[in-house]
């Protein structure tokens, strides 16, 4: 069937067979459909919509079209976690050495990408020598040995997706669920994840702004997770304000390792555990989720879980020593406080703008080619709902330029409302699905 | 504005800007925005519409695009008439010499076009030595002198349509009635017209099948030219059979020189007639359709339109004697009947088909590059609701090669139907818009 035919039938709301969307992802990969029907195409479904089928086929297409990395050599049950992303987020650095000390095989491929601070991978690299760019053999090696291992994206995993997306970028066909849902899910499904659990922010800093979009998406990873046999589980959770204190790279890990030592932020732990409880669940290392949530606060409590950390550096070539003396990374040139400009109660802070001031700051990339700076950022020392006094400190910026420190400054005070009125807390995790 | 953001606010369902139209038009003809955009935007344009400001400020962005042709060295109205085509519409050739005679100066641009025939162009190179490549002086000359001139597109008329349809063409985002309106305002425009009467067909062999969509396209380009200031009237024809007997390019020619003679088909007389008569009255010359009807009818009997046309086709460098002696135009070489297979009433000829039969007989072009026979096609001898006898002919067929020959018989006889009941015949026109 001519693309021309496949765009019409989509446009008039009739669903694409499986065929259809196995040659159309064959066709525009190997560059035989050009971007201008597919483009067309995207915005069709971006109208109309894929039911169930289409999401799944659409999925599985995307998945198969490169390199399907296979952890068949990996004993046990592979439980690959998702984040949609936002402000603060640091979560894999806590949660992977807590679910691996608790037995559960951790073998996670992640991006540097851009943004607000660098990836998982960028953060992984403030410890001096780690390397990031192990072999696939290392890389299932080391999960044998140690439980866990993270790499940066070498494979061609699923370039179908890569294409698309940068296509879906420029022509504001993003926001459409079953596209979401199907360019993240091929993605781990060509990383060899057997389940997975994810993280879908909601909230002013997150993609899905609204929780029932959230949810939506959700739903629908879960559901293509169904039809290909993956257990896959949701944890929808705020993002309405950074997660944790900490929003910058080094600042981020050394939150990490203070979490991993139990005395992190609650949110941001509260975050870590049920998470941690679902993949250990999923992982069939607990039995229920409440199972799981009880082993990974015992990981934490009895020290193996920082242990594990320390161990999943060194193993990956890096620093050790950091894990246990955080205080041994570089630091920014300049530090201090951003003053309250009134007493009362922190009413919202606008979670977008403290990824910005990081971003000025030059912790973040705006570009693929952009380098990144990882001893800036912030530290929220007040979140929604907490009292503040005129002149008391609500963050602490860490900058290497007084221009851009100043900037930052200014713009955080502006992201920051503060209310006579009492305000009360965000809830951290709205719900779980799956 | 970034045409990212463009697209965005249409497929949310905004209004684009005069500035933001004007912009994207001259972006995207000079190249600057890519195909896989402006496709993504021609289908949220197709799924949200465009409102009658929009509507208008596309058509004037595309007008503008390219050369305007001045005709104000033309006295009077300039009125053009456009149809949306069907199979066997060769209305432009009889109706021009016709309001020409009664006083209207016709400046017309006409094209060859793809389909079942060629265009007027191709139609009227069938008297030797008509020239349509006239430049645009002995045009503009020749109407101010006899009335009337046809030429072929030369200048580089609404570039922005040509690219934009191109695009539509492959991404199918052609059948919206703002993008088809404008397409075709566009061009009327930026070949000068004051006003413009159109021929908005449905029925099978339309590109409007259903009434209501040719009545909507009407009322959207009645509302084009009121909001930018001409007079534009339409009539809504049935192009549910042929219209007239003869679909093939000589064939057709013929037949308007009939007409021209008082003895044309009843439908296509009827058509010639409502278009001149709303053409004069848009051009003043007469006071109203009724009176224009009467001229039109007069010079026909009284033999001034067939002169016109006579005048017109010598002063393009034709051989006029032709109009006269129509006989003398080569013909195919096997002329056969199509013989009833049962008696009956006609009840259906599937349009279209009869315009696949010209086609596969090489009476029409499946691309630019194809060369055309002008000899080959049908001449129907019954229409919807005519009686025919078992072994009376249907229709004659004029083919150059015997294996098309059967090919197209065997067509012409599976999209005829015929019922033992009578079958009211079609009403040729069906309303008169503006």
């Amino acid at each position: 069937m001519r693309m021309y035919d496949l765009i019409m039938k989509k446009r008039n709301g009739l669903a694409l067979t499986t065929d259809e969307i196995n040659g159309m992802i064959t066709d525009y990969t190997r560059g035989a459909i050009p971007d201008y029907q597919m483009s067309a195409m995207m915005m069709a479904i971006y109208f109309r919509g894929m039911n169930e089928q289409e999401t799944l086929d659409l999925t599985m297409a995307m998945a198969h079209s490169g390199d399907m990395l296979s952890l068949d050599d990996i004993r046990g049950v592979k439980v690959d976690k998702h984040s949609t992303g936002g402000v603060g987020d640091k979560t894999s650095m806590a949660l992977t050495p807590i679910v691996a000390a608790c037995g559960l095989k951790v073998a996670k491929m992640s991006g540097r990408g851009l943004g607000h601070t660098g990836g998982t991978i960028d953060k992984l690299e403030s410890f001096p020598g780690f390397d990031t760019g192990i072999s696939t053999e290392h890389f299932i090696r080391q999960v044998n040995e140690i439980g866990v291992a993270i790499m940066g994206q070498t494979a061609d995993l699923a370039p179908a997706d890569k294409k698309l997306y940068a296509l879906r970028d420029v022509t504001a066909t993003v926001d459409q669920k079953s596209l979401i849902a199907s360019s993240i899910m091929s993605k781990k499904l060509a990383a060899g994840a057997d389940a997975i659990v994810l993280d879908v922010k909601t909230g002013s800093g997150a993609f899905m702004k609204a929780q029932e979009d959230a949810i939506d998406l959700a739903e629908e990873m879960v559901k293509i997770g169904k039809n290909s046999g993956r257990d896959v589980r949701a944890v929808i959770s705020d993002m309405d304000q950074p997660l944790g204190f900490a929003v910058g790279n080094i600042l981020e890990v050394q939150e990490a390792i203070d979490t991993l030592n139990g005395h992190g932020p609650e949110d941001f732990t509260e975050l870590v555990l049920t998470l941690g409880s679902l993949m250990l669940a999923a992982g069939k290392i607990a039995k229920d989720a409440a199972e799981g949530r009880a082993m990974c606060q015992k990981v934490i409590d009895d020290g193996s879980a920082l242990l594990k950390f320390e161990e999943f550096v060194k193993a990956q070539g890096g620093d050790a020593s950091f894990v246990t003396h955080p205080e041994k990374f570089p630091k920014a040139s300049i530090i201090k406080e951003i003053k309250a400009p009134k007493s009362g109660y922190v009413q919202q802070i606008v979670c977008d703008e403290v990824g910005i001031c990081s971003l000025i700051l030059g912790g973040g990339r705006e570009t693929k080619e952009s380098s990144i700076d990882l001893t800036v950022g912030l530290v929220l020392h007040k979140k929604v709902g907490d009292f503040v006094e005129e002149g008391e400190s609500l963050a602490t910026i860490h900058a290497n330029e007084a221009g851009k420190c100043e900037i930052a400054t200014k713009r955080y005070l502006d992201s920051v409302t503060i209310s006579k009125d009492p305000v009360s807390k965000h809830q951290l995790i709205k719900t779980i699905i799956g």
